[in-house]
C-alpha cells in the first residue's frame, strides 16, 4: 500500500517541549519545598492538571493556571504572593522559549517532504504552536498544519481524508504511544512510535506489539527507510 | 457576483460573549476595590492584556493570566492569595459558562445553510470555542470550522480558498469592524458588520463608509436578504 501521506506530532517529535515542561516543574517543586515533599507535589500537580484539562486543554496556559492552583492547594488556600508570581514568569519564559529541533529532523523531513504531503498534528495552544513551527524553520516543508483539542480515531480519520488520500495511505509519527500511535491504528493509518526520552504521565501507554501497520523507531532519521520498505 | 461562501464570526456574533467577560471584569473590579480606583484599574488590566497578547493570544486562559498579572501590579506584587484564587475561579466559571445564542442566529443561519457554505472563523483558545459550538446545537449547520490565532487580510485569503471558491465570492460577518470586517474587505470578499452591544476595546474600528462590498445590519436576522441582494 503507497504511504501519501505522513502526519508528524510536533512536541518531542520535531523539537524538545517535556524538557522545558519538566524545567518549569524542578522550579515549581524548588519554589514549594518547604511545603510538602517531592513526590506529593508532583502527584498533586498532575492531579490538578488531569482535572482541568476538560476545560484547560493542553498547552502551557493550562498548566501556568493549574500550578498556581496546586500551588494554592498545597499552601492551604494561601500560596504567598511572591510563588504567584514566580509562576506567571514561568508561565510566560516558557511560551517565548527558543524552539530546539531534535537530532535529524530537518534532513528526515526534507528528503520525506518530495515524495510525500507532510501534515504537522498536534494538541496545545494554538499561537504558542504556530510560534514554535515558524521558529522552528520547519513550516514550508508541511502541506498543512492540524492543531487539535483531542488526538483520537476521528481526528485521524478526519485529518487523513481532508489533507490526503484518506487513512489507509497514511501514516502519523510521534513520541506518544497512547495519542499519535494507537488511536492513528485505530483509523487505520500505520503508526510508528519514536519515544522521547521522557513523556508525560497522561501519554503513557502499551506498544500495539505484532501490529501490522506498528513501527518503532529510535530515531527519526530512520523514518525515510522505514516509509519507503512500508509502501513497498 | 454569487456569494458562494459566508464566514462568521462566533463570539458576540452568534452567541453571547462580552457580556461573560464584562461580568467577570466587574467581580475583578469589586475584588480589588480598595486598592484604586475603578478607571484606573481597567485601564492597567487593557495595558496588561495588550502586552501579553503576543504571548498568550486571545480566550479565556490567557485573561485569566492577565488579570491575576494585574492584582499582582496593582497590589505591588502582593495581592492577597484570596483574590487570586477568586481569579482562578472566575476563569474557570467562564470556561464552563452555558452558551446562549444570539437572537435570530438559529433561524438565519439554518435558512442560510441550504444554498450557502458556512464557515466558524474565529479566535480564542481551541477547546473552549469547540466546546462553545457544540453547546450551541449550531455545529451542523457548518461545512468547516476554522479557529485562528489572528484574523487578517491572509487568513481570510487562506480560509476562503480553501473551503469556499475564493474571498471574491465569499462574505465575512460578524461584531468586530476591526477583525470581522476590515480584512474581510481587504481580501477581496464581502463584509457585514452587525454590533454586538459591547465591543472590546482592541476590537474598536472606523466603518468603511462607501465601500461597494460593505454592509451594515441591526441584526443577523436581516442577513438572508441582505446576502440574496448583495448576490444579485
Amino acid at each position: 500500500m503507497p504511504i501519501t501521506t505522513i502526519g508528524l506530532d510536533a512536541d518531542d517529535t520535531l523539537w524538545h517541549n517535556e524538557t522545558i515542561f519538566r524545567l518549569t516543574h524542578a522550579r515549581f517543586i524548588a519554589l514549594l519545598a518547604d511545603r510538602a515533599d517531592t513526590a506529593l507535589m508532583e502527584a498533586r500537580l498532575a492531579e490538578v492538571e488531569g482535572r482541568n484539562l476538560r476545560l484547560y486543554g493542553y498547552g502551557i496556559k493550562g498548566f501556568t493556571l493549574s500550578m498556581i492552583e496546586t500551588a494554592m492547594e498545597l499552601c492551604d488556600g494561601e500560596a504567598p504572593p511572591h510563588v504567584v508570581r514566580e509562576i506567571l514568569a514561568a508561565g510566560r519564559e516558557m511560551l517565548s522559549h527558543p524552539v530546539e529541533t531534535l537530532p535529524g529532523v530537518v534532513e528526515a523531513l526534507d528528503a520525506l517532504s518530495h515524495r510525500h504531503r507532510l501534515v504537522l498534528i498536534t494538541k496545545g495552544d494554538l499561537l504558542d504552536q504556530e510560534r514554535k513551527l515558524a521558529a522552528s524553520g520547519l513550516g514550508d516543508l508541511f502541506a498543512a498544519v492540524e492543531i487539535v483539542s483531542e488526538k483520537d480515531r476521528g481526528t485521524y480519520d478526519r485529518v487523513f481524508n481532508r489533507h490526503g488520500t484518506g487513512p489507509d495511505e497514511a501514516v502519523m509519527v510521534g513520541n506518544s504511544m497512547k495519542s499519535d500511535v494507537l488511536p492513528a491504528l485505530a483509523a487505520g493509518a500505520y503508526g510508528v512510535h519514536i519515544p522521547y526520552h521522557v513523556t508525560w504521565a497522561h501519554e503513557v501507554a502499551d506498544a500495539p506489539i505484532g501490529h501490522p501497520r506498528y513501527g518503532a523507531l529510535d530515531t527519526i532519521a530512520a523514518l525515510p527507510d522505514w516509509i519507503a520498505t512500508a509502501s513497498g
